[in-house]
């Protein structure tokens, strides 16, 4: 497949380079140095990795390519910061990121300026003409990339901050809003039986997942209104939810028995209330907000409990078509500043852009004539296409200019530390 | 949903038990006492649990509730062979079933003949009329239980035997059919876009599983006509095809470097020259024959290495449905005795029933309006929909009064010690 | 160093020969053919084995070096009843043996007369004469080897039938020496400081690590005049000596802890009442008799808790040799058909020799000069010397002519499959 | 036990407790705020771990119990900074010790400037006075653990960067005591039979472990006069010694197997040159210099392939009580700045005391009449006392005032991150 992007004019790509670079280092202002090496886990990765990784794609995969007599900022960088393409070479196991307590930060913050000096330079030899279509989309691709790891840097730092025993605060908010919002009564729109499109339509930049363009036989559904609940959530955990296989599937229950799974992640229950770890530090669970930091398990014990099910990724995107036009922008996204989905703002918000990735019942695999990129490039969606489950809509952690309605996120089933939530369907 | 058959004759159902019934020990005859015993991985379970666990089905589900006055042949061995159903109480861990050296096998062959016995009383109290229609649909429940377990006895006897370092062989015969038989060039049948039918139309029994019908898009799509072969595979190998990441998926790329996988289960290269171990024993790798036990992860891998890949399970049923009217019997299922796939038997020999299973590129999950059998029976099918691949169309280990075109067979994508194959699809 | 022996005479040897032999038959003689395939853990191998694996030892280390025109009985067996030897060729991983389901049991029966008929035929070279040393010490290494493998074979089955759900009774015994007798009260004597010799001193056959015969530094020492018993040990059960981390090291707090050990093996609380799996099947804990199936942390944690110490073996060879002046012919060794530790049978009964083994503070470690067998015969011991604990003195499945007071066994110090027991000291 | 030292005066004890103190801050003077942070493997300490733990053990102690009023800096801390002590409440797991990002190093230096201030004013309440015993004891106990946490620092520092792919040095030195010298040939000492006197005498501080004073019987045995070198070491490697079992423990041959060592920790070959991880930056590997950073079961396996054998502990401690009247004050311990063990420095130089821990062939177990320490630091050296060895002698990153010839240290066979080597005895 061939890249695309409708963002070509080299003084609209600086603009754009040099917004979704600053907002990396934003995201990391609140951190002590220390905050930057830590991988309590092999699945979350050092920030400090984070910052050298989305910087090493821009030097590896443009730079070198296309500014002539760029000299690597440090050749050695490349097996610290390579993450897992196999065809850019050897590169420090996923699990090990956690000991590169060298280069230090200091050195990985002058490695981002280099490139973003060296960047500039090179879009400076189009001044304001347009940039070669293969060359802009390289770009794009670079900050989409980085996009999605500015939502693993929250997602990895709340895992860091909340796994410490001290549970120290990222950022201390007087409020939310909706937090004294109350969430409607549940309530599920029917849609027609039908043949519907999905995927991209645009002439935009899209991951090649998004593609092709292709028709769908859809029989007749009702999806919710609005995201599941704390307080519905905390009804299935007070009916036993988490005891009774009948409600789970085969490797949910023996995921849950043997991890002794009883609440969603960072929930901690202490006289019988419920509280959780927030970026804000300890909160208690407010019941009007979304559940979130779920797996797959979870989510489908809880619909199945409830006598329903989850949409499959075309009854969301096609219920998400008819409800949305475009992005909103007053979507709890990233940009808000409250790194946690917030209540129903009224009947009329479906929650569906922002807020919490939505597990789907679909797994994770190719549509009809997949276009894969080609290159190094191909090993970004396709080589992942068993084992996951499709998210839908993206979360509080996701940039607005990053999502789509045809975004296909995806995870394990067992994986619960990004922003993950549910909807129901029947 | 409520269980369905359309054998409800009282004697037309004792006959077809009493088949089923010996078709087991038939199977187990060639071996010794002590085969009986060995779990030689947790997956694989001794044939004599096989013998047990489908006896125990009957007793469970049947006799104890539908005979009056009827006694447990033994209550400890509920503990014993119960295999995964919650609902039914504790059970012995499914990696210890190789622990049960007691009861011996001449007790279970008396469990069996206690439980067969009580099964035709039963039965006899309705001479020759019809048996209610839920009875009915229990017992052929049971016999299709105890096929799905036929075909586990044929390949779990084939690992322990495999796994031998004698190598024995499960039975010796003079030839099988296609032995001098080339397989026909390969080429693609187009089937038009458009909306299909899916799933089992008919009175007869079927999986909740195969169910509801339902409608389903399909672009146009090319199919080959045989399946793969193992000259083509032995290309694979030797273009390297195990020793390049590019045509794997991530997680199969770690799954083979982890295990160093070089070739299919029970493949062996000696000189130059590949053998296997078949249920005949040890013999050279016939070039004609399908290609068998080979993960999902290595099908993918061979049809994407051809720049082609699998057909998704709609549209496998699809060809299926064109190319053949019912289930032809000459086909290569266990009762042909090859207990191994064969050649291609000509151009017009589509080798979709019977010879291997074949992978399809779709997630094993409910279809639209999936109605999920009640009660203990609810246990069988719906909780496994997760991180399995569907495969179709039976194998030489298959009864053929058990498979149908909408059969739905699922395995991790690990899995290969059953009779896998593939066939590719663009 | 040279084996040794001095049982020289043809007739005597054979004569023994036959005895040991005839023995592991008959310790099988209770089984199930499907008990012979059994392998429920690692360190527990299938009495089909053992049967082979002795052997082999036979054949591989006797037969087919000393008699001429030897043919093996299938030289593939190697492959399978090879133990340990890394000079004796590939063999089998260890925890593999419960595959093998062939050579079937009646095959390994025909093995065993094969290499018997062949053995006399190599005796019978010598009529009534000596017989080399070389070859009759090389006999008598395979005769103790055997005697080592007839205590395995009575502890691995006692845990294949163990844990099998059915508890099934190996022997009905109708009632054991001592089942109304109680021990005597704990007393101590005192061995007065000193240098003392240890070690094997005789001419007839020992193990390596018997060797040298070297003098040791003894402080002043009290020793207990009886086992530990069941009643004891329950004080400590119920003193929660399981959950008070103080009394225990702590890899056996962390093994105590991580497994949930909350008693010694084979034990069950019902109802306020112990009851253990002795060989007789199910039964009551006897207060009076030794307790049994203890790991080295239990001992030390025993010991701990009553404020004393486990011998060192070199205390507990000093104090036996000070008891006894040879092995007592009424020892409960394994001759006596119990199975099982039976109760002190009055204050004189020191029971050091048979009931259980008893473990000692000390390490495996070498003697001084310690002579370690030459040859494939050197891995019989020396390669062990770490990480285990030594035990003295025999148990209930140990043959009479295979203990000595200087005999080192030597297991993990978290094994307690074996009959063992443990002996105060202070 | 009481403990005892002979460090009583209050001016003294303040001294020495500012200066190791201090000694512990110079250790880490030449890291990154990150490095500060990582665990790379569980037995590994993040060095700010370190600083903190050492600084809790005098704050929980000592001051909370000794200083009137004292209030802890940060009651929180006790659960990070707890290592092991059971007695002393819960504390992080160890292997999560690289969560640990907050306290950030700053507040760890204001918690050890926090209790440094407090355990002055505690000193200051005796001014010129002598200190109670018990409370010097403390002291002196904390000072001592501080010293041996010192040695972890260094090693654990030299893991941290040693696995970081840039291998970065942690100083620069021009040049090592005997960079040129070369080692004088080897020769053995020969020590007569004879009781002998094991354990530490005098009336200053020890570790319970080196108690009671006991009597040993010694048989004649020689001992080597100095340290095995790096190119007798690779004699040992170019002659197969990894690949030949026949030198190797059971376990340790699977150790080595199982985890493909070739050779020595640091160690790497690159075009038939030997080279190695120094905290001095990659170095090539000098002939002369002693072998280091290799486990029990490589030492073993050396003396093994020479036909020799590690000497006991109790033979070590004679030997060095012969050569040596009392610490040497110019050996290579961690005040030297090497960081590394260095060449012989002529005939005399028996390099028992500096350079590398000695692997003995004793087992770590109690002495006759051990003395426990009581209360929580008995927990100390007691509980390990299984399945490790003795090391004995001290090391180039040991202070000089915490080595004695009775030093007793010990490890798990498997361990060699320590700066570790042999001595061969026959």
């Amino acid at each position: 497949m061939t890249l695309q992007t409708n963002i070509t004019q080299a003084r609209t790509i600086l603009q754009r380079y040099r917004d979704v670079r600053e907002q990396s280092l934003n995201l990391c202002a609140p951190l002590e140095v220390e905050d930057f090496v830590a991988q309590p886990v092999a699945y979350v990765s050092p920030p400090k990795w984070h910052l050298g990784h989305v910087t090493w794609f821009f030097e590896n995969f443009i730079l070198a390519k296309y500014l002539d007599g760029y000299t690597l900022f440090n050749e050695r960088l490349n097996y610290c910061f390579n993450s897992y393409y196999q065809s850019q070479g050897p590169r420090i196991l996923r699990n090990k990121r956690g000991n590169l307590t060298r280069p230090p930060l200091r050195e990985v913050l002058a490695y981002r300026s280099y490139v973003d000096e060296h960047l500039a330079r090179l879009l400076g030899q189009y001044r304001d003409n347009e940039v070669p279509q293969e060359l802009a989309a390289l770009i794009e691709v670079g900050l989409q990339h980085e996009q999605q790891h500015q939502e693993l840097l929250v997602t990895d730092i709340k895992y860091i901050l909340g796994h410490n025993p001290l549970h120290p605060a990222y950022v201390e908010t007087e409020g939310r809003a909706g937090e004294n919002k109350k969430a409607s009564k549940l309530a599920f729109t029917t849609i027609p039986e039908g043949v519907y499109e999905i995927g991209y339509q645009g002439d935009g930049f899209c991951w090649d997942n998004e593609l092709s363009v292709h028709k769908t036989y859809l029989h007749e559904y009702a999806i919710a209104n609005r995201l599941v609940t704390n307080a519905e959530y905390i009804e299935f955990i007070e009916a036993g939810g988490y005891d009774n296989f009948e409600h789970w599937l085969d490797e949910g229950w023996s995921w849950a028995q043997g991890l002794e799974v009883k609440a969603p992640l960072y929930w901690y229950e202490q006289d019988g209330q419920w509280w959780h770890y927030t970026l804000q530090g300890l909160q208690p669970v407010n019941p009007s907000e979304p559940v979130t930091h779920i797996s797959y398990y979870e989510a489908d014990a809880y619909a199945r409990w409830r006598g329903l099910r989850l949409p499959t990724e075309q009854e969301w995107e096609t219920a998400c078509r008819r409800w949305y036009k475009k992005i909103p922008k007053n979507g709890n996204f990233v940009e808000s500043g409250y790194y946690h989905p917030i209540a129903q703002q009224g009947p009329k918000d479906h929650q569906m852009l922002g807020n919490t990735w939505e597990w789907t019942g679909s797994a994770y695999l190719p549509y009809p004539n997949y276009p894969q990129f080609e290159g190094g490039l191909g090993e970004y969606n396709g080589k992942f296409m068993v084992n996951q489950m499709v998210l839908r809509g993206g979360s509080c952690a996701t940039p607005i200019s990053h999502i789509r309605m045809a975004y296909r996120n995806f995870f394990h089933p067992d994986e619960r530390w990004q922003f993950t939530g549910l909807r129901l369907a029947k």
